[in-house]
């Protein structure tokens, strides 16, 4: 199937189904991403309580975990709703922000992974290093002797775990270790505005509510930021513009601005 | 009164006497709904920690509580500030956000309204009918046999429990069981954007800070809403870019406009 | 050095060097402030909890503590983490909102002001006043003799403690005891917003980071903020449209717009 035709099938079954996505996710980026997740035509749930979260996670077509506020008790509340959810067939979403960091982030990432199925795995390519059992500090990540040499870490990590990858950056790579995808799209403003890279993690947990295999939940989720965020940049005056410009973005996809825009390749 | 002067009368009042509006509230909607309630002419404050909640309460002229991203101390929170701003003849404005989705949120929201005075209960039809003891979930809602059973159902209930209460959607209705508002403003880019029903019970919480008359607060408080959002739904490209029309709007309610516009009617 | 030379020289070296700036602060204007940082040319972290902020904070050009919506464990996570930070040599900025208003919030204000080595502190009239040991109400500070009372009061209390206060409103006042700024820039509107005197704090913060001289980074700090300010007011509809519009106008200042726009003086 060609990359336009799996993002256009992706958005049409996620408009007719409307489907809830519970957030576990961090303090500063909620208000953006709950916005992201209806402007895509999903419903967001964020409760973020153990007493309830397993709970709620029953109603929801998938669930999106993300560390960047955690705290011990977030992370068990977590844990739960992740289980909860890898009993009830519900694709588990993970976002480990800044895995690699701090000790708290690294070890909850690491025990997030490894108690749960994840189904997709989405954050920059420091963050899913460290996941993958490399040193996660930025200078490592860039001293690596190749682009090349990074993929094929990532592209072995996923096939050994079962899990989709998605690394985020200037271009973007979707792998199941299989299969890889490449998508050009974007724009450098969404770099300059915080939680992109929570809204790309929203943004494939929404298609995971709806699609039935996860590499093209992935890709789609990540292509459709990227389109959005070069129709916001074409009109924003700044990267405070680009935020209601770039929602705007996601809530008119259509068929015709997909495969006018489209600029990725998938292999394998 | 006719409905246009009840809300040029709140407006004045608000604009006049800038009360202090305490919130309790969720994480995912304070920035929005601090924002709302500065652009109407008032003073946010959230300060969720029981240690100073039932004390900051003093100082306000209405008390709003809202369980979106509940916790047990959360709740322990707002029934203290709640029991102090009963003490002291300070309206309570309660929003029982996801009431009927979870034991923990149905308990809690139960708790809340036996244990404390309220004056004005905001929720969707969903939520309110999960307080007034019929099945919270959405399907058991939709499926009621017809909207004026419904009605009268929420109108019973606020006349037996002596309170306000203001259902939101595509029309508004407000009612202590006497008196019944219909109100036909607002626009389905509200639906398409997350906490405006938050925002539309830190609306009323504005309104109850200055007027006398819950039931016209609350009238107001959703009238006010419902005509800021059709300004900005007329001028915005989608629902990232109507969230600051929609803010600007709120700030720029005048008399004019509000008979231009208001298209309501108050019966009982 | 002439006011201009002092936040181009600013302004140059933040953009040069993109430090990382960590904030443990309230949950209304995490996002906000969050892309003031990024808008600014910094990098923001928010990592609340003590398990990791002390950790946290050694990677970080500076460290911003906010009491906004505080509790007793996030005030241990703020005294561990500006331990850590004073360590390390690192600037520890404090905004202690609504210090004044309650007994936790007072108290935590003092406490972190006691045992930490605060750098720049960045507060409303009221607040600043809480912390100098007068009665910190709007009313007492109100009707103070004259504003020159007040500044010399304050200007007493930064001497004294060997840190630069940054006093915002209206016009914004900035001394160490020695030197003072008073900055006119700014627009009304800047008041309709939550979370701009919180963004004041965090600029001071950014530029904390880059710039030897406490007192010089303060005022870059807020003179960034209010020709931002001012820019984006020409522009807006109101106090919604004004928030991206200052976050562009944040991230397009440059040699020429400052120049141009600055009305500071600097004296002593």
């Amino acid at each position: 199937m060609k990359p336009a035709d799996i993002i256009c099938r992706g958005l049409d079954a996620l408009r007719a189904r409307k489907p809830m996505v519970h957030h576990i996710t961090n303090s500063v980026v909620m208000n953006f991403t709950a916005n992201v997740t209806l402007c895509l035509g999903a419903a967001p749930v964020m409760a973020p309580c153990i007493d309830e979260s397993l709970e709620m996670v029953r109603y929801a077509g998938a669930l999106l975990l993300n560390i960047g506020t955690l705290d011990p008790v977030l992370v068990e509340s977590m844990l739960a709703a992740g289980r909860a959810a890898n009993e009830n067939g519900i694709p588990v979403v993970f976002d480990p922000v800044g895995a690699g960091a701090t000790a708290l982030r690294t070890g909850s990432a690491l025990r997030i992974a490894d108690e749960l199925h994840i189904s997709i795995l989405r954050g920059n390519a420091g963050e899913v290093l460290a996941l993958a059992g490399h040193d996660g500090k930025v200078r490592g990540v860039d001293s690596m002797d190749s682009v090349g040499e990074r993929e094929e870490l990532i592209s072995r990590f996923a096939g050994d775990r079962g899990l989709v990858v998605a690394v985020t950056g200037a271009t973007d790579i979707v792998t199941d270790g299989r299969s890889t995808a490449v998508i050009e799209n974007g724009h450098p403003l969404m770099g300059r505005v915080t939680g992109t890279g929570c809204a790309a993690t929203t943004s494939a947990a929404c298609f995971a509510a709806v699609m039935d295999d996860m590499f093209e939940a992935a890709f789609t989720g990540i292509a459709a930021m990227g389109i959005a965020g070069e129709i916001a940049a074409e009109k924003a005056g700044g990267p405070g513009t680009f935020v209601p410009l770039f929602l705007d973005g996601l809530a008119g996809l259509d068929e015709g601005t997909i495969r006018e825009r489209i600029r990725a390749s998938v292999n394998g």
